[in-house]
């Protein structure tokens, strides 16, 4: 089946610092048309970081959409023409401190497909050396290690809610004995 | 560390059919100022459904933020006041035309929690009965059957990018003796 929508129109509702909106009218695979609110994002990376002593480092930020905090792999925006592999580099340096030796990527990832096209690379961190911490101006957040059993707590006790640090955190029980 | 970030300002900029953006002017932790761009939607259920011969069914939709097609569970939006649990047995007869005997939820995820406040509800189903298929109007997909080695190799080779359905398909494989 030929499942394309086309954009026959499209109008920009809003350009924003992080996200923009638009609204298009596609054509259905049977002709008709319909309507799509789209929000487009640059993209973002994160990171699973496993320490010398196989410990997990977590940050927790408060995410105002969510009106909480979350536990999360520490993550961020790509700037403009970043690579997301520097950018993964640079995020977990600047949110927990580290350089990762070892840097690799498991998965990508659309959190919202339904209306976003913001895809998240994700990646695991080894050999880990000491660097140095640097927030974003906005930013504040906590950080929290975790061990093996631990994460399995978290992941069994629903505890956890961000998307791709469940995934990161899945990845690393289903190939434990690859990262340890 | 108390990391809440109070609204001292918001500005509704559009209201939709599926996304609502507000902008936020916030009070920071430090009691700085910032602004958040966030969007509003009403939520969603997602289920990984398990037929008697241990295969899970998948739909293949596209997805126009992306511009291609994904590879997903079956999901969808809630109704208005419709209960989450509901909601996944409605979506998923709509979907695959399958009533599920027995749903269990599995976790909540956040897609986007860097700008939405989008919750989707993942749940496991078995014991599928026959019911009958309802596409929603503006809903084209197919339909797609694969049984646990086909879905190792999908996530091995990084071919499903949808969040829900990653975490669902490592939840399987962590727990297969339980879902088998």
């Amino acid at each position: 089946m030929n499942l394309f929508e086309k954009t026959l129109h499209s109008a920009s509702i809003y350009k924003g610092a992080i996200i923009d909106l638009e609204v298009h009218d596609v054509e259905l695979p049977d002709g008709q048309t319909s309507k799509r609110e789209l929000i487009y994002h640059n993209g973002a990376v994160a990171v699973c970081p496993i320490t010398p002593d196989n410990k997990v480092i977590l940050v927790k930020q408060f995410r105002k959409a969510c009106e909480k905090p979350l536990l999360e792999i520490p993550a961020g925006k790509l700037e403009k023409d970043e690579e997301r592999i520097s950018a993964a580099k640079r995020e977990l340096e600047e949110e927990t401190g580290y350089i990762a030796g070892e840097l690799e990527h498991i998965t990508e990832m659309y959190g919202s497909p339904g209306f976003s096209n913001e895809k998240i690379s994700i990646y695991m961190a080894k050999n880990l050396a000491k660097g140095k911490m640097h927030l974003d101006e906005d930013e504040f957040l906590e950080i929290a290690y975790f061990d093996i059993n631990e994460i399995k707590t978290l992941l069994d006790n629903k505890e956890l809610e961000d998307a791709k640090t469940i995934i990161a955190l899945q990845h690393l029980l289903l190939n434990y004995n690859h990262y340890k």
